[in-house]
């Protein structure tokens, strides 16, 4: 039977780590006293196994549970349940990485565009793609959309929705999609619009934005819930998606495994992530293997596209792709919007330099 | 213009804290330098605002901030999206507590059933409930029956799904939900199944327990996204919900808050909690919190029932009914289960021990 491989990362001493171990594999199986288990395949199989434990700094140890792939059915919400539903709520425990089986990896289907899909879209070659975000919520559309077509006039290829912008009622998702979609018109940008709501209403934004000639969306995955997601970029194979970090929650879930696998293999195209140096504590070797998560050869599944953001500036562009290569899209937002009046010129400068940088 | 309170609890030094907290207001609401703000409005009302700051401990801060109400809408997913989306990325911040204006409380509806309908469809009076949970999964239908029919037998109220099953080769949701009616049939015990995968999943396996005669279902709303199990609760009014709960994530939303109020607004007619003593961290207060949290009278919301659960045994029943009082249900799973050929007797001693207890 096919299994899944969980890594957590445990603060325990030495002499309870076994024991540990062997509890987080039971809470994450059958959740019950292994002595009132009489069917031996159960035992065998459904059972969570640990396969390994490790010391990995005093007092810190690292332990590979498998789990049967049977138990997570075709569900991503199920998977998430299997890999850490009741372990969340162990503050010594996070939850490192996971090795999900081809087989189940491919139920979830993974990127329909990724790294490509994306720099097709907009022409980008071999190049880093460009992205900003339109903000403050609180604007009318026709105030959103200035700001959009100054990004656009900028030369900018990605446009996106702020995270905060929802169905609300000083901007509602039609009015908003229609007036960018408008101010856009004769322009190179792609906007990206912030998906929300319960699947419904998903589903119905995105009929709206692809009624409107867009093909790309933003989601976060951890609010709209991961099946929720996942079933949304199945039924709309034609759309490209970013995945938000909202509510992503700290590092509970470690943030390459998260960012990087879970929301590619869950069908991310892109996913947006703190930057090291930013707004948020992610340390640069945190930031190095979500990318290279996100970016790594794997059958079936199209590489997802890293997007550094948080707090991120003009100043550090050079620095960016140095670390992070041409396989990115660096994602400006307040940024560029604090240049106010000269918005334009500095969406320019920003486009420019991505475009010019070489190795 | 509405608003709502957000308070957060935060490891910073001092000197550091008003600017910390102005950080947390501007993340949370426009997320953007304010400097490139230039709408009166959205700098009075959209922005987030620090309403308080106080020290709680050596290095811990209390901050209260409040945001304007038009920016969640309706939608349950952008209310957790605006109260923790960003700042649930920094480990420093727990989200402590809100307050949410009984208007907007009102959209969500909170439960349909609570603690009395939850009694009436149990014939409980007065008087604790029970409940049992049905596993380990990887048993097929006809097995997880027998189990489910020998705590009915032993006379107890409600008999859930472990968490664990959802929709899986070996137990299918419809095939399962079939066997369990089945083996109830002429007994009291209510079945309530695990509802899982997305909306469309949901519904669909909402009107199977529905066509069987069940009137419960278990949803883990961090699971599902909480728009989803709002939307849920509100397309199935005569069905009773309780939350599971999954993914919760140790200790950055406060449980009491997120069990005991957010659970409830959003329709949760009962609500599971990690009790104290378990298998899991949660203090006394923390219980003691939730639970007051679930049924404080709060116009048009009705009382959510607590559900201490999480390794409790019927050694523990006295003990959690001096704590708890009378307004609860006690969950024992494994620590019945564990009885093996005896799990009739065993339900049987727990039953009567809850029934006939007196303060």
């Amino acid at each position: 039977m096919t299994r899944l491989q969980a890594t957590y990362h445990i603060r325990c001493d030495g002499g309870s780590i076994d024991q540990r171990a062997q509890a987080i594999a039971v809470e994450q199986s059958v959740e019950m006293p292994l002595a009132a288990i009489t069917d031996a395949n159960i035992r065998r199989e459904i059972v969570g196994r640990v396969e390994g434990v490790r010391e990995i700094a005093a007092g810190r140890f690292e332990a590979r549970i498998s789990l049967s792939a049977s138990t997570v059915g075709r569900d991503a919400g199920q998977l998430m349940n299997m890999l850490f539903g009741n372990t969340s709520m162990h503050d010594d425990v996070v939850l490192h990485d996971a090795e999900i089986p081809d087989n189940l990896a491919a139920v979830f289907g993974g990127p329909r565009h990724g790294l490509d899909g994306l720099r097709q879209r907009v022409g980008a070659g071999n190049r880093a793609m460009t992205c900003s975000a339109i903000k403050p919520q609180g604007l009318p559309p026709v105030k959103l959309a200035e700001i959009a077509r100054r990004f656009a006039d900028g030369g900018i290829d990605y446009i996106k929705d702020d995270h905060s912008l929802a169905e609300q009622s000083y901007a509602p998702f039609s009015d908003r999609v229609a007036a960018i979609t408008q101010a856009l018109r004769g322009t190179s940008a792609h906007y990206v619009p912030s998906i929300t709501g319960d699947l419904d209403a998903m589903r119905a934004q995105v009929a709206i934005a692809r009624d409107a000639g867009i093909g790309t969306a933003m989601v976060a995955p951890m609010v709209a819930g991961v099946s929720n997601f996942n079933r949304l970029v199945a039924d709309n194979a034609d759309m490209a998606f970013l995945a938000h970090p909202s509510m992503t929650g700290g590092t509970r879930i470690s943030p390459p495994f998260l960012f990087g696998r879970l929301f590619r293999m869950l069908g991310a195209d892109a996913s947006i992530f703190p930057n090291h140096g930013g707004r948020f504590g992610y340390s640069p070797d945190t930031c190095r293997q979500l990318a290279a998560f996100a970016l790594e050869k794997r059958p079936g599944l199209r590489p997802c596209v890293p997007v550094p953001a948080g707090g991120m500036t003009r100043e550090r562009v050079a620095e960016m792709l140095a670390f992070y290569g041409v396989d990115t899209m660096l994602l400006i937002g307040g940024g560029l919007l604090e240049a106010r009046e000269r918005l334009t010129d500095a969406t320019a400068a920003f486009v420019a330099e991505v475009r010019g940088w070489k190795p």
